[in-house]
């Protein structure tokens, strides 16, 4: 791996070389490098591209990381990850992508993520979004993350795109069993032309489930941004979505979440609010020392962090 | 007019007899008694069904009721009523449609209604629907409101629809202008199996526009609801969307909103819940000798006023 593969797996994955225990790093659609433990066996698809992730049964406080790099321009690959999580676990799932293109032509990564969440067992999952280089080629990021949730099992998915994405459609879908609980929480910041879709479904479908959704973005320059998180109650359960944005420049922002309840014993509360950063806490800022342009960077920070 | 006009006319618009200044009122698709006054003059259109209120500028402290009763069985009108309310003015319109369905067949009101409200007027509008008989024929109410307001204008607005209506699809529009202000408020029952949707498009156009919208409903026995608040905003303004539900028996709410800023002055905000009563709230009352029922009807009266 080069200095580029090694700063994206940083911004990426928080990695500094090759992790502890289980991982698996594509690069430029080619499998890079590879590791299983005991507990955590991944294998290559014979079917289609991706991997299986099998975690045993009680396999607690192991992680593996799965990054991919794209380095090369004109690359566009559609990757399929399933994950088997057993009972009772406790793991924490590091994904994310990076590309850096130089040259003239789009590069591309689609990835459909499904997760099957045994009994009890405790997920986390972090997601992160990154792109760089100097060509006029785009670069693309469409995810899918599908997460089934048996009775007990927990989730919390954090998504992350900071910065040189021209374009991404996301979509995640949680439907979650009796007791099962998803914390979901993704930050977004677009600039320049960019444009970013993020459509959710969350189906509490259990009794007892509850969900918590927190959106927060920034969109800069002529960036477009549409939100659409869907929050479903079938049962006795808590669903709870807020979304917060703040539009800069000439900016557009639309926010279309949903609460559907199916069920007298659902709960369900959303929150969206779209503004620019308040005057006053820039001022407050500038009187501490600091310019305009880095009071609002501090101030986008603390609210993307 | 019989004791069943009568009643209707009161739990639609308030009115105990002939109101002062003037009215219009339709029964059965036919015209029943008009009067203008010297400001405020009701014309037939002669190219379809309805009427044109002309309100002329600087009116001030008057009213205009123009109720629709329906009482005869397998009724189905369209009607256009338009409203040009010029300059300074300050009135109320009262609208509103009862239906006393007797029968076996489908009464049904399909009304349009447009207004135009000149530069620095303020406009209160209530509409009220209400239904009762005891044929088996639906009472059907799909009513669309279109306003548009000039700079300076200020429209309150307040529909409501409390038992009796089988079926209703309302659609709100608001066009805001400079410094152009909308309340809207809106009250929903809906029992049995009836169905309702509700869809609303605020759009702040000019400069310091502003719009609340604030929506109440409740759903019983097995009725569906289904809301789509839309706020837009294009300038620097201010939009706020609020809507709660209180959910009970087998009903189904969805509550769709979108917030859309297309300008970085754009502060907007919504918030929803859908849940049912609380618990310790009926306690409360039983404690103070009330029973169960009386409770939960005392708890939905105050939700909905």
């Amino acid at each position: 791996m080069n200095k580029i593969d090694l700063k994206l797996l940083m911004k990426i994955a928080g990695m500094d070389g090759t992790p502890k225990g289980a991982f698996n790093i594509r690069k430029n659609s080619q499998l890079e490098s590879r590791a299983s433990s005991e507990n955590i066996i991944i294998t290559s698809k014979t079917d289609q591209p991706g991997i299986d992730i099998h975690i045993k049964p009680g396999t607690k406080k192991e992680s593996v990381h799965i990054p991919v790099l794209i380095t090369e321009s004109g690359i566009d690959e559609m990757v399929y990850n399933d994950f088997f999580i057993g009972e009772d676990c406790d793991v924490d799932i590091v994904a994310g992508c990076g590309i850096h293109n130089d040259g003239p032509e789009c590069s591309q990564h689609n990835g459909i993520h499904t997760f099957y969440v045994g009994k009890n067992s405790r997920v986390k999952y972090s997601e992160k979004h990154y792109g760089e280089g100097d060509g006029a080629g785009e670069r693309i990021m469409n995810p899918q993350t599908v997460v089934h949730l048996e009775e007990g099992a927990f989730i919390e998915l954090e998504t992350v795109q900071i910065r040189g994405i021209d374009s991404t459609k996301r979509y995640t879908k949680i439907i979650a069993g009796k007791d099962a609980e998803a914390i979901i929480t993704e930050r977004l910041l677009t600039h320049g032309k960019q444009s970013a879709v993020s459509e959710m479904d969350v189906i509490l479908d259990g009794e007892g489930a509850n969900a918590r959704i927190i959106s927060r973005s920034v969109a800069q320059d002529s960036s477009q941004q549409t939100f659409y998180p869907r929050m479903i109650g079938n049962s006795k359960c808590f669903g709870h979505v807020q979304c917060d944005s703040i539009i800069m420049g000439d900016a557009k922002i639309r926010s279309i979440p949903e609460i559907s309840a199916n069920c007298a014993d659902a709960q369900l509360v959303h929150e969206a609010a779209i503004g620019k950063i308040a005057g006053d806490q820039i001022l407050k800022l500038m009187t501490l020392g600091l310019t305009e342009q880095e009071a609002e960077e501090k101030i986008l920070d603390g609210f993307l962090k």
